[in-house]
């Protein structure tokens, strides 16, 4: 084919420029917030004042009466169903009878302007019937403890199993058994743009939400839901992202609802923005889990079986829970051959802030605990962390805990433990510090962790995405796709695809913004997927725009299709290189013989399979290896962890913008970092105490180390361009490794996230970190 | 194939609500003057004073002092090229040095408000140094003239020649030859809503234009021109429309790159509004034409020879001057078989203002001159003006007088004379009338006339138009053409056909406006080419969405696509009828299959050619055929003209929607009874004297008379489901028709449209109307 025949890389591999990188630094980038129409009413959501209760009634009579207000409507306003959700709708839009968290929106004030709305939101009276409320997960699961919802008995969510040999016989075989209890926290995304949308009245009675809006289609579906709208009389298009990092999911699905029933209602426009005190009541956050290994072990360090049980809290509505724990199930043995595994992981629902995607999507939880645990095996041992790892590492051929045998890639897992360990100078370090922390009250460790990470849905769900490649008559291109562009660059690697596959210029490249009536439903933008899916499918796209224009060339030049060489912005005859045409020539060649030059790009992930009773199976076609080095500086006074410098490797298939994955890398680690230090959002009784980023700490430049990122490629061959996946996997694999760093310096683990000044001080740390030996019990 | 086992026709052929008349009819609909933005500026065009002059300075201090006022641009800032225009990019979007009708814009004023604005545009002060005008189109063409454009010597925009057969021995054969002149008016489109549009500064530089836009994609390529900005910066979408009829093409071009410009400079939104008065100054208009016909006919009627000269005013600029009189070109003789022909069509250059395309484009004008030719053939002759057409109108397999032979398509032009004329009773009251006119001052009189017309865009250019059919996965449908909704049905033939392609119910269709990034460039929306080209287009993307479900239904059964058997709502297998799958759940199917459900359509037109030397070749792929017969009353003491009943039958391929034929039939009829009796832009010195409808006549209510619509159906090869045009044929023949009726009843003819009071009663009509004879010679 001829289309083989383009031997250009011009862009792919190659630094690119983000292609909306001009319109952010000068402010012309459109946010959600920047939106907003001619008579626009502002809508403010009246949220719960009770963890868990009935509501009997809500007045809104002197909310009504207040100057301004337009309407307060409830869950009895809503045309359609009041409740969505991507795995379980069953989240209220407005709740009609119940509230189970204190994020629970009861009314919605539409008013002139947005202090009129939220004056006369405060003057909403409801009339609430408390229930008997449960905040801890555990707890939550026992008999007798309040039902949040009817029909889950125990509260609980999901439950995974995997059921791999025998795990008796196992640990028989083992000359060492430990077990150890993990936690990890609640956090929150954190995203610098809190949630923002308008809403529009659409022609034919729909709407058009305009905002930030991560997930698109997913969006849609619950507008749609709620409106009891068609899908194709909702249109969502959003607007530029300040950031999301899978947050702006299920919370935007309820502000862009809310808002569109308002627009619906009232015949005008809608704008809905939250504070942060109010994003960070409603929005959901990442799983707090409790995680039980126990792990059997040779003398040599092999491991001879595993038995985990996890429980994250899912708060008060079902969410990603079921997804977020099936990754969880996939990687929580870690990149390690294990015979015999006996795995559960359950979700349950509790009266606190729901819980849902956030990049790393189960995996940062089960690292932190996994990797805490081939420390502790190695300690145990005495053998070095990095060596326990090689012996029992996936390597070419090697099955997962859940069944796959990992041969249609290369499983590069010992690569980027070398490559990290020493680019950090790992043997000599992990000797030197604890002589050189003797006596010292700052003490210094190194400490490292590693991960495997499937590759987009996998099993979880229907995966293949669109794109749309449109070469207009000038020969400037449009492309677009399904997927969503949140900050992590997918308009340009997306358009250097297209440059390359067309052979162009990119700066004939326009990107437009994910609109969802202009593209087929590309999924959900998550899972690290855009690369390596919607990659395929703008490639697909671009692919066939150019044959296009390579059969209009075959003709104007009477020779056959497959005669045709695409250069970089021109077409040649492959018999005759004289014979040159450029590339608008051949554009307008196109457009002469009236040939389409626009096409859908369309890619579906290799199949995939999964039983769910035994948890086996393939569950994603490919994945990620990744390895990190942590260098901390310790003060044992005062409890205070300082990073000081992060070594990261990972296999990321291909770098088709060797930048953004740099990019990638950096923002990855100080979010695992922020994870791993500084994070968290405090409940009480289910009131989020965290109120906003003065209390909720996320690392400043100042906390950011010195980060070696070290890119590693194994072309896959599902991979666009054998490129795959990076977003996620930098950032779930810090907090394990800074905590294996730490545990290096002071001597003792600290088996809870996140490691602050209390944590690191308080306990079995606090001794030994104060005594003779600078670190860990050789 | 099993995509052409459908059999159903549910849709097309049956009447179909209109999908956007609920938003019509409840002020939903968006209409370009609807559109406004936060932070928009008004901007205000400052327009020539003079037909013809130089420009030595433009100062704009006193604008600017003004209160509101934010910018006042001139040609100086446009950043690409000052000068737009679909055929000759000559027409300046500002004029820099030279203005060349009074319509012309100097000047761009930007303030805060739309008084603001036009207040400060009455201050800019333009130093004008007259230039000597021209405003007869013969005097143009003289030596000496004026040059308007100093490339184009003598004025004459373009001319077309006919050269066919030995004229002067067609003329040598002839019993009689008649030469008559004949000449139409000026006139204006009179859409009910004048220009508008709102330009907002778009991402990465670009622009965003939404307005009453006839042609996106030609307006894009103007402002995309103007700007220097590549095609894919530029987004055009068009608003609700309320009204078009060829009119919003150039000058919304002019207004679109004008509110571009400024929304560019300012980085504001900025609307503009021409109000009845500029439109009717600025708007382009239909061709005013004077031909001369010469024609030699046996003494049994048979045509021997034609001679033909027509020249048109183009005004200030060629706009589509060569198009619209290459389409008089062809239609210049009639549908007759004249073995001799010599046709020379000219346009010229004037300081009017400036013609184009209006519904008809170039057919109202020759119509009306060579239907009145063979009226006044029949008179001479004695013969029956419905068998003067019989004898020499165009049969299966007749030649063209431009050459094409008419063998693949049914030649239905008996079969519509026949039609009208029966349903009129046409040979009763031919005879009857004149005797029951005789001694009264209400004469009345019964005419008739023919034309055929070729479809689409014929060898003017390329022709093709793609449509993108999507189906969502709740089984909703979102169709998008490139073409455009001007009023004329187009989204409810479109959903129609999608409907009846897929199989499903037409509330499943949801129909995007037209956006230029959203979409391929389709060609303009022009020469009735909407169903016959887009139609098709939309059935193929239609299919192939289809095949995408059927394909998911025969894997999810087990057997082979071609197995399945598409019905209403439903697919099943052929060998088994039980095996039954509604649309919802193929749709589901197909989801979970992760097939792509999406598809661009594309349709090219059948291959024309055309020796423009000569005036030979396949003009068009295929034609329509119309007869028209109007019944008048005439009062001889005032000469007013009153239409009592309009018969046409005109074949349309196939109706795909009954309703929107019958709409076509009478809106093109009252649009042509206008053109006959009442319209008239009056130019004097090149000023608009006509300055709004209390002086621009157009019907009302009372002025239209019963109308009796005749479809006529003769399934097309190349149409969609056969149908091909109607939208210009029923405008084309009305004020012909009605002239001939004029003629019949007061005994003489009027050559000069419109047929006012003033014509009717004057020179020889007068006479012969007050005489004693009540109807033409006999």
């Amino acid at each position: 084919m001829a289309a083989e025949r383009v031997k250009r890389a011009r862009y792919v591999g190659a630094p690119a420029q983000r292609v909306d990188g001009f319109d952010k630094v000068t402010g012309r980038a459109v946010f959600g917030a920047d939106m907003s129409a001619p008579n626009m009413l502002w809508g403010q959501v009246v949220r719960s004042q009770h963890p868990h209760a009935l509501i009997r009634a809500i007045d809104a009579s002197a909310a009504l009466a207040c100057d301004g207000v337009a309407a307060v409507l409830t869950a009895s306003d809503v045309p359609g169903d009041i409740r969505f959700g991507v795995v379980v709708p069953h989240q209220p839009v407005l709740c009609s009878d119940r509230v189970r968290y204190m994020g629970d929106g009861v009314a919605l004030v539409l008013a002139e302007t947005r202090e009129q709305a939220a004056e006369a939101a405060r003057l909403v009276k409801a009339d609430y019937q408390p229930l008997p409320a449960v905040f801890d997960v555990e707890e939550a699961m026992r008999d007798g403890a309040p039902l949040i919802h009817d029909d889950y008995p125990g509260n609980v969510v999901v439950h995974h199993r995997v059921r791999k040999g025998d795990v008796e016989a196992g640990f028989a075989q083992a000359d060492l058994i430990l077990e150890r209890d993990y936690a990890t926290q609640l956090v929150e995304h954190a995203y610098i743009e809190p949630e923002a949308v308008l809403a529009l009245p659409g022609r034919g009675g729909g709407v058009e939400v305009y905002g930030s809006i991560q997930n698109p289609f997913s969006c849609r579906r619950a507008v749609a839901r709620v409106l009891g709208l068609p899908l194709a009389k909702v249109r969502i298009v959003q607007c530029d992202m300040g950031g999301s990092f899978g947050g702006k999911d299920e919370v935007m699905s309820a502000m862009s609802a809310r808002a569109a029933l308002g627009a619906l209602l009232t015949s005008r426009p809608v704008k809905m923005v939250n504070t942060r005190e109010e994003s960070l009541v409603e929005s959901y956050k990442r799983h707090p889990y409790r995680m039980h290994y126990k792990v059997g072990v040779t003398r040599e360090g092999r491991i001879t079986a595993m038995e985990i049980r996890m429980v994250a809290d899912a708060g008060a509505y079902a969410s990603q829970s079921p997804f977020v724990t099936w990754r969880s199930t996939v990687q929580a043995t870690g990149p390690y051959e294990v015979p015999a595994v006996k795995t559960d992981i359950l979700a349950a629902f509790t009266n606190n802030t729901y819980t849902g995607a956030m990049r790393g999507f189960g995996a940062p939880q089960a690292v932190f605990a996994n990797e805490s645990l081939m420390d502790e095996i190695a300690l145990e041992l005495g053998i070095d962390p990095v060596d326990v790892r090689r012996l029992n590492g996936y390597r070419q051929g090697s099955v997962t805990a859940t069944g796959h045998k990992l041969d249609e890639h290369t499983v590069s897992l010992m690569e980027v433990i070398d490559r990290a360990t020493e680019a950090a100078g790992w043997r000599e370090k992990r000797q030197r510090l604890p002589l050189e922390n003797r006596g010292k009250t700052i003490v210094r460790g190194i400490g490292m962790a590693c991960s495997f990470r499937g590759c987009s849905l996998g099993a979880e769900g229907v995966d293949a995405t669109g794109a749309i490649v449109s070469v207009q008559t000038d020969g400037s291109v449009i492309v677009s796709t399904g997927l969503a562009e949140n900050g992590q660059g997918l308009r340009t690697i997306f358009s250097q695809i297209a440059a390359e596959e067309l052979g162009v210029d990119i700066g004939r490249i326009v990107f437009l913004p994910c609109d969802t009536s202009g593209v087929p439903d590309g999924g959900p933008t998550v899972a690290s997927r855009s690369t390596i899916m919607g990659g395929n499918a703008v490639r697909d796209a671009a692919r066939k725009a150019r044959r296009a224009l390579e059969d209009a060339v075959a003709q104007e030049l009477g020779v056959s299709s497959e005669e045709i060489e695409a250069g970089f912005e021109e077409f040649s005859a492959i018999g005759d290189r004289t014979l040159r045409v450029g590339f608008d020539q051949a554009v307008a060649m196109a457009w002469n013989q009236a040939r389409l030059m626009a096409s859908f790009g369309w890619h579906q992930a290799p199949k995939v399979n999964w039983d769910e009773h035994v948890g086996q199976g393939k569950a994603y076609f490919t994945y990620v290896y990744g390895c990190q080095v942590a260098e901390v500086a310790v003060d044992t006074a005062t409890g205070q962890v300082r990073v000081e410098r992060l070594t990261a490797a990972h296999d990321v298939g291909r770098a088709v913008n060797p930048q953004a994955v740099q990019g990638q890398f950096y923002g990855g680690m100080a979010m695992g970092l922020g994870y791993g230090l500084l994070e968290e959002v405090e409940l009480k009784k289910g009131a989020t105490r965290t109120k906003n980023f003065d209390q909720y700490l996320i690392p400043t430049a100042m906390d950011v180390p010195e980060m070696i990122p070290i890119v590693v490629e194994n072309h896959d061959p599902y991979g666009a361009y054998g490129a795959k996946t990076i977003g996620e996997p930098t950032c779930e694999i810090t907090a394990a490794a800074i905590a294996n760093a730490v545990a290096h310096a002071v001597g003792c683990r600290v088996r809870e996230l996140p490691l602050d000044m209390e944590r690191v001080l308080l306990g079995e740390c606090l001794r030994v970190a104060r005594g003779e030996r600078g670190s860990e019990r050789p």
